[in-house]
């Protein structure tokens, strides 16, 4: 079973997946791993050192996320998934898509090549996390380690979360308005697994 | 102006590539690089360290390969041209193609993907250097530092090379019998581009 959680940096989508992975190991006796994108395959992160410090052609870091990503789904998240195990991807396919088009590549292409690379496997769910942009700025500015989506500024980010609300509405998936304490976000997201997968 | 010069390994595709280089220098008096596929930008060796290290999944590989291809034609081939210059490439897109196609991929969907990655540039002659299996076989146990297409193996040689020789004649490319001297085959290389290419 595989579980994203979606939104642009600063949302809490990193709290929420280990609070959501340990409500499932613990109340559901499911076994459960939260994966991070490019931040968890060895090669994934000698790919990211790279992106972080030289400044790509869009194109070329589109492929370099494939990459990624099919690095991820067939060593850690399909084997996972086989075994009767429930994956949560801080960040998934969502944020593929929002990335990209936010940088001028056309969806339906990125939905083709992201298939391709995860060999079209889908999400029971996606839950997106949604802040108003300032408040995730005000969140991203305490952050010590700054990932590349941080580094787009602003307005981006904007561009980003536009994207992503229109995903949601689109592809049906959950949004969890997410300027609520921790508590009562996880509590939403519980609710919504619950009612719809009975797990 | 882009040459690309292909083959399986050991067929002497690098010797060629810098002999041609020189006489395009010294007798055309134009500008001219030559570039060794993933080798050729920090990124893609970067990338080249993760592969020899690293069995990866074909996939992977592939878009591994599809950002090293992005890179190397916007950091380097494109400018490059772009100001008059000639690009040899000791490995082009028939090595691409014959690679993954010897590794189940189809060719129509080779093409595309590579298309998309060097932004359709297209050289204006490939030429083959064609050698029996075991000749490359024989050359490649001298060399010191195997590459990942030496390490496959005969039969994958043997595949690739048919590929080779059927993309050849699908595509017009200039197929060069590479069981001579080296300078036989250098004297035949400069015939095919002096007719073809008047340069």
């Amino acid at each position: 079973m595989l579980i994203e959680i979606e939104g642009v940096d600063g949302v809490g989508k990193t709290t929420q997946s280990h609070l959501l992975k340990s409500w499932i190991r613990k109340e559901k006796g499911k076994k459960v791993i939260v994966v991070k994108d490019i931040d968890s395959t060895k090669v994934g992160r000698s790919m990211s050192k790279i992106i972080r410090n030289t400044k790509m052609p869009p194109m070329v870091e589109l492929f370099f996320f494939l990459a990624c990503k099919s690095e991820l789904h067939s060593r850690v998240i399909k084997p996972f998934i086989s075994k009767g195990g429930v994956v949560i991807c801080d960040r998934g396919i969502g944020s593929f898509i929002s990335y990209f088009e936010a940088q001028g590549f056309k969806r339906e292409f990125l939905f083709k090549v992201v298939a391709l690379a995860t060999n079209n496997m889908k999400p029971i769910i996606t839950l997106l996390l949604d802040v108003p942009i300032n408040e995730a700025v005000r969140r991203n500015m305490k952050k010590e380690n700054q990932s590349i989506f941080d580094k787009m500024g602003e307005s981006f980010l904007g561009l980003q979360r536009e994207i992503f609300l229109n995903l949601s509405q689109s592809r049906s998936w959950v949004t969890v308005e997410g300027f609520k304490t921790i508590k009562e976000t996880h509590l939403i997201i519980r609710r919504s697994l619950s009612k719809e997968l009975l797990i």
